[in-house]
């Protein structure tokens, strides 16, 4: 849900989207299980105006009970489906992506007792983020580094010339780990996964829930931000002075991240023995939260933009749940691309990041294709909101 | 020191080198000072035979004093000159490099009494990797991933023909932070600093320094050597199970680094309250400086290979102190780099990995040019020979 007061540390984040123009409710449900988190997307009546409303919901992949709890509100509410009455209902589809789709086929099946069909992952993806960037109205924005702020991608009314602008590019799916997928067109076969990394939002989620006492991922982002990574960073300045230097970086160009930690540990020891308790209360967690923040999106950054610059793509798509629409984030990836590119190459980034598989999935034909002219098409883009409203 | 009880976990390290045709003692030595570690090369006449041995030190950059004692007593010993007689010797040379040289040239002009002449960081890199790599035998090795053991590069008799397969090359020398240099030739023109990361071995030591109770980066790879990264990585077969996956890669590969532990420690708290030390204690310290080990060196693996394809360098040297001739860090290296160019490029490892900067340093000819002819092609190359032995 979409605060104000976070600004600008926010952009608004995932918001339901309405479709006035679709006035039947599509009987279908998606889910995108995650190494982390489980992503769901689903349609149900507009209790405002006419038409349907897409709505967005995520969980982490831990509590996939609590999650299978929330899909089976949606089926008796808007869906017609009451799977506690043990009553198998073909028609009704969940359409499953992600690694969890093949692990936890059989549990889905089993407790939804509707159809399940999975669907392939990447193609997910680029289904989903194609439909976002081509069809959804203030979706794409990027940060302007001149003007510093963000700026909305104009979408323009002439469909084909959005499609033809489209390709190629480069997407960056960003979740536990990192996934980079070219993309030359729309079809199927136009995509392929040419790289990626371990280092990813399960790395920061991960060693930042065990070197702050934060307890979610948007705590440690609150925290990032109000932390100054010099204190633990070790710059350039620092090696080289604020003078001369011949590698040609700036001083305040990070050379090793967490590079002060390990001098100032062993400094205030001096030869007594200290275990890895206290010597981590000697450190801020907004300072170590900051500085690992930046490390990880910085390091996307640069391997996003090798990966680009070897197939000559120029527009890079940042999406998945690590962004969640955090200003530090979004900065931090889109000045690693423009440092390193000198310019020539751009991050994009989606309003709906998250949810590109689940959307993808949500989209494809019960034959396995993806839907070239979905429904949507129908709604007046134009008048397309956006309302924040969950089913808890 | 070498000692046999770590193998295969090392390979003979830093060792003095015999020069026994060089007979006349030169009167200089050279220091490098990097962010964390500061490496000395100096030369003394040999006890056991005849000629001068290359002797090589180094200690952490804090300890900036403790060094130059050391240097002191080196000068004093082997040098004829005590800088405690406040005589300045102009015709003394101490050539600096590294950042270093630039922040504490007064320092090191005071209390030495001696010139100090700065040179440039990297020339001083590539001077030094080039007189290992074409005039030590028995300098440079690789890993066999096939044979799963070391290979020592042979050097041929023919020195032309050594330079001539030497470049172009990619250097990645790994110290607290990354720098990668393009090399196409033996001049100062020939080489430019294509990339780095600040990912590097001060982020290691950093996160390691509060994430156990080591307290040296040996002691930090020794107890990585036992651990077990799977306890905390998320690996592709946890979210897609042992079975298919569309995205190509194997069941053991690492899908994210520290990927486990968020999950682990919300799981384990369920509501209650727990600080980071107790979140901390949860893990084993072990599998958590593997996981962090193989995230580093993987993560250094893909960004070299990137930039040795850009510039289409099929050799890749690995130097700097964060190798450590180290037996899992030179296997992940080695291992990222045949995984990502589908074993058309190749990682090359120096025994001498830390000392590439002092040692170029110590060639500089006063008229800042390197030795092109160094003194020490008079030696018998065949008859070199290393022991270990040190100044305390």
């Amino acid at each position: 849900m979409y605060d104000d007061k976070y600004y600008p540390n926010r952009v608004p984040d995932t918001r339901d989207i309405a479709l006035p123009f679709n006035t039947e409710n599509i009987n279908e449900m998606s889910i995108d299980i995650g190494g982390s988190l489980t992503k769901v997307c689903y349609s149900r009546p507009d209790d405002t105006a006419t038409g349907v409303r897409l709505c967005f919901y995520s969980l982490e992949t831990d509590k996939l009970d609590e999650l299978i709890e929330f899909i089976k509100n949606v089926l008796i509410k808007y869906y017609d489906h009451n799977p506690s009455n043990h009553l198998y209902n073909p028609d009704l589809v969940l359409i499953a992506t992600g690694g969890g789709a093949y692990k936890f086929y059989d549990k889905l099946r089993h407790e939804l007792h509707c159809t399940v069909q999975k669907e392939d992952e990447m193609q997910c993806l680029i289904v989903g983020l194609d439909f976002f960037v081509t069809k959804i109205r203030r979706e794409v924005f990027y940060f302007d580094e001149a003007e510093h702020r963000y700026i909305e991608v104009e979408l323009s009314e002439d469909e084909q010339e959005v499609m033809d602008n489209q390709y190629p590019y480069l997407l960056v799916n960003i979740g536990s780990g990192v996934s980079m997928i070219k993309v030359t067109g729309p079809g199927a076969d136009s995509f392929v996964r040419v790289g990626g990394s371990s280092l990813g939002g399960g790395t920061l989620w991960g060693l930042l829930s065990i070197l702050t006492d934060c307890r979610t991922f948007d705590e440690m982002l609150e925290m990032a931000a109000q932390g100054n990574n010099e204190n633990v960073d070790l710059l350039v300045g620092d090696i080289y002075g604020q003078g001369y230097n011949s590698i040609g970086l700036k001083a305040n160009h990070i050379a090793s991240s967490m590079g002060k930690v390990y001098k100032r540990v062993f400094e205030d020891e001096k030869g007594r023995m200290e275990d890895r308790a206290h010597r981590l209360h000697k450190f801020q967690q907004r300072d170590i939260a900051r500085s690992l923040l930046y490390a990880v999106s910085n390091n996307i950054g640069q391997v996003a933009y090798l990966q680009a610059q070897r197939y000559n793509l120029k527009k890079i798509y940042f999406a998945g749940s690590y962004i969640r629409n955090h200003y530090q984030t979004i900065r931090t990836l889109s000045y690693a691309i423009d440092f390193w590119s000198e310019g020539r190459s751009k991050a994009y980034f989606l309003r709906h990041e998250g949810f590109l598989g689940s959307m993808g999935a949500f989209l494809m034909r019960r034959d396995g294709e993806p839907e070239t002219h979905p429904r949507f098409v129908e709604a007046d883009l134009n008048s397309l909101t956006r309302e924040a409203t969950h089913e808890r």
